[in-house]
């Protein structure tokens, strides 16, 4: 037993030596210092800070570091042990990078620009598509993978030159302080669906690199695919949603405890696609888009996901990505097809982003922009990139064409935006939208996500959902109702439930987008104040119809328990048929911990 | 040129193989969820989660998957060249935890409790150094690396032994609510004292066991050292502090920017102590230990640095310590001595803490409390076996022993301090301060860390510095002198600054620890609120002396545009010398964002 076991124990006790240990050390503080010192330049200078992170790892690569100083290049990045864990490190990035982004797609934003943001998106790809898998088949024999079929490859390069990189476009349109308008927010949604819809086929790309084109097989991965999704929109948002909730209980500890969850859920996912044989990447992607629609999040994971993704992983893949670009590769002839490329890819995408965009609704100078905002290939166009120099498809060349394409794709993007909205007015109607988007987002009890309305059913109750639905109208409430339970058990056991005096359901009815939580406590206050720390951002109460001062004894006791801000509403007069009475003052209370 | 390059290019080109990828997944799917849920278990039931998360590895390691299905086991963990990758994140986990652990340990601690501490500390590491050093030169041969020189063994196995586990001690003390207790102080400063010194012990090993005893190279490493500390003390801290000054002016990139820099800093401290021929961990530690001490911190960094590492890195690191426990390598031997020096390390701390703690000044049962609390070996230990491992120092079973002691220790320790404190009454001057530094707990005022006192001098800004040094002795304050300098520049050329009118210097002879900070502005207001972004918690202003109102315009200013809790204080009456009168109410406004 012992002696079979040896060979593992013997790879697990000391994989790297001292020497590795230092060249890795070395190699990592490096790609990220310097990554993220161009990256800051490069934002100083007002392009994306993606951009600089990329051209610091072709300044530390063979380009110029090695032409530079051969010795130090081969000492930092020759060793393949230490390259190996760099590769897994940039890859661990790469995951982390695609549960964020999964994380922010907003699928609201996408379903309320539905059509508008499907037939720009379906425009914005299809028509480089159709116009860049084509010259893939032309383009120089060096550019393709050895023993690669044309059609793969075709697929491959066609596909980078094709696809939008949501975090620059949404980017560069906060830059411009652009992202409210209406073609912002169809781009972003457009963008989105593209990110999506870019990765399902980058996916099926890839599972025909790795299998050959055999429809089967390719069905049969497809087919994975869409039960994976299907699993993780349903099973699995509600097996998140339980953990976040059980976890969010945790105080302090909820946060590392919801971290770990997420990125567990990631791998998995990964672990599925990559089983699939496609790329762990979407799975990562689609576990963070169901992660982000579950209705418990502790507030912090996003953001601690974010900053250290932002702050140390994403620098590592992207400079680690950069490390692969060999400018010395390029000649004249491959200088010429790049520049030609990517030219067709940004008139590509401006003409098919307006035609899909006249389709959505959106017209004239305004399509013209969603176009220009499309055109940025980024981060997308690199990972595919990169998983064609993984798989053998692309060459170096071919790689160094693509990453160099989305550079400069990334940094023109901005300028052709800008250049389009320059001496634009914004419309009346839309202007008014914008002043009541930006009021909303600066009065702070506007922005709340989620909120509780416990309630035991009666009059007040039903004036405050009314009030909420009036004053929120998007956002999920949950209507909670708590029975009073006796104290000892064995009065529990013979007494049955004591209901509700009112009727809960009356409550529920006034909510648009709600549902019901039923509980029994003996402790009434303590089991709201429990689920209101579970991610709520207001409470909201009918005050008690009883009472006598001005509120009752429970209402109070909520008041003190709850730690969030809470509003108690109080019936004023008669309610009128479906509406909000007009100018009668509600006499709310806003408490905030 | 490209010829050359293409070794190092292939090496970076495809470094993991699909399938290795798919493994790599796999295993850290279950290293982390494995981790989080064993230690999840393991602190419902009352013990530390790390003892958790290393037998999360124990249970997947050859002791128990490698026996229930060795197939399982040599799929997951047969393929050296992912080994070497999750070798490469359990690397970096140490990395962030030494940070982390670096980060949190507290200077003003230590140095308040400096004599008992040092006593205590040196009690509960000497002694047990002195006894199991000696026996380690007596264990079986099996516990010894092939061909390492006793004497450096019995360094390490001695010092794994003899450490003290600051997180364990400290979450054990939190746990019983004794945090605050007089013992409980001293048993941290000694924790953290024990670390301190045991990482430094830990780094002349290593030197030794890679160099061999040769007091040059030692010394020369240990001299390297010395300086490496100093300088990271000096410029370092220096060159950290003006780093995060620059970056928290930055908004939401701030704390991506402080994440960057903080960990690019340990990584570089790192190759510095790695090049020395210590540990790179080492090198960690230093940097996290002076990033805690400079002036500016990003206020998030060090909440989202640790919710990474206790959510996904730390685990990957203590399940990979325990992937690598063989018990089936132990015999009757090895299992008699295994507990005879567990035993014998837990009765040497319980004699070293009580004759260490009564040269300190702690008797009687707290002395014996603060032994048990120091008898955990937790994290110090692992690290040191695992170093000990990969060096050759240590074979699988003496590294099996070793972990096993930490863990044991780890379990017991608790049980033993709950013991010695079961019906302890706390003496009468103790419950005092208890209750005062309670009472500044929850107060919030009370709770600030850095206050900004801006001035021009004047008898109200003397009397406001006079009462922030009786409320809060403690605190680090920043007097700000801001001189007004004319709008336009050739003005600010041909005069002399304003000056104050006050003397300032009156107001920094107030404060017990201050620094003082001068500026020019056009707009005095506007300055002293981008200084008071950088961190501070309170700003204290003496009401301008002119003023006919209440304030005069520059007050008003600053409490219009300040963003953190402010305090004006106005003169009210003839200051006594050197005191704060009597029963005097003071106006004070406090406005919180």
């Amino acid at each position: 037993m012992a002696l079979a076991m040896a060979p593992v124990l013997g790879a697990i006790t000391a994989p790297l030596s001292d020497h590795q240990i230092l060249v890795l050390l070395v190699q990592l503080t490096v790609l990220v210092g310097v990554a993220r010192i161009t990256g800051w330049i490069f934002r100083r200078a007002g392009q994306p800070s993606v951009v600089g992170e990329l051209v610091a790892g072709v300044l530390l690569g063979p380009s110029v570091l090695g032409r530079i100083s051969p010795s130090v290049h081969q000492w930092l990045f020759g060793e393949p042990g230490v390259t190996s864990v760099a590769f897994g490190l940039a890859w661990l990035g790469v995951i982390m990078l695609l549960v964020v982004i999964g994380f922010e797609t907003n699928l609201g934003i996408i379903s309320r620009f539905k059509g508008a943001a499907l037939a720009s998106a379906a425009g914005a790809l299809l028509v480089p598509l159709a116009v860049l898998v084509p010259a893939s088949f032309l383009v120089p024999e060096s550019f393709v993978g050895a023993g690669t079929d044309r059609g793969v490859f075709a697929g491959f390069f066609g596909l980078a030159l094709s696809v939008a990189a949501l975090p620059v476009v949404a980017k560069i349109l906060l830059d411009l302080d652009l992202i409210r308008r209406n073609f912002a927010q169809v781009t972003l949604a457009a963008g989105m669906t593209m990110d999506s819809v870019g990765w399902l086929v980058l996916a099926a790309l890839s599972g025909v690199a790795q299998g050959g084109f055999r429809p089967g097989a390719l069905a049969l991965s497809m087919a994975g695919l869409v039960l994976f999704v299907a699993a993780t929109a349903t099973i699995g948002r509600w097996i998140l949603d339980r953990l976040f909730r059980l976890v969010m209980g945790r105080g302090a500890a909820a946060t590392p405890a919801a971290v770990s969850i997420l990125l567990v859920a990631a791998l998995l996912g990964g672990v599925v696609t990559q089983a699939l044989h496609l790329e762990a990447i979407i799975g990562a992607f689609v576990v963070g888009v169901v992660a982000a629609t579950t209705r418990h999040q502790p507030p912090q994971v996003r953001s601690v996901l974010e900053t250290v993704t932002t702050g140390f992983f994403a620098p590592i893949f992207f400079a680690f990505s950069g490390l692969r670009v060999d400018v010395s590769l390029l000649d004249g002839t491959a200088l010429a097809w790049g520049a030609g490329l990517v030219a067709a890819s940004i008139v590509a995408k401006l003409v098919g982003g307006a035609i899909g965009g006249r389709f959505g609704g959106i017209r004239g100078r305004e399509a013209v922009a969603l176009g220009s905002g499309l055109s940025a290939l980024g981060a997308v166009g690199i990972v595919v990139a990169i998983v064609g120099l993984n798989l053998g498809v692309v060459s170096e060349t071919g790689y160094t064409v693509m990453i160099l394409a989305a550079l400069v794709t990334s940094m023109l993007a901005p300028q052709l935006l800008k250049a389009v909205v320059r001496k634009w007015e914004v419309p009346a109607e839309e202007a008014e939208r914008l002043r009541a988007e930006e009021l909303r987002e600066t009065s702070e009890l506007l922005g709340v996500k989620r909120i509780l309305i416990p309630t035991r059913g009666g009059a007040n109750s039903v004036y405050a959902a009314r009030l909420v639905s009036a004053v929120f109208p998007e956002t999920e409430t949950t209507v909670m109702v708590v029975d009073l339970a006796p104290r000892s058990w064995w009065l529990r056991l013979l007494r049955r439930p004591a209901g509700s005096p009112g009727n809960p359901d009356e409550v529920v009815a006034e909510l648009p987008r709600s549902r019901m939580v039923r509980k029994r406590s003996v402790d009434p206050g303590a089991a709201i104040a429990a689920e209101a720390r579970l991610g709520y951002d207001l409470v909201v109460l009918g005050a008690t119809e009883t009472g006598e001062g001005t509120f009752n004894t429970v209402v109070d006791r909520i008041l003190a328990l709850v730690e969030i801000p809470s509003i108690v509403v109080r019936f004023p007069g008669v309610i009128e048929e479906r509406g909000l009475p007009g100018n009668i003052l509600v006499p709310v209370t806003a408490t905030r911990s």
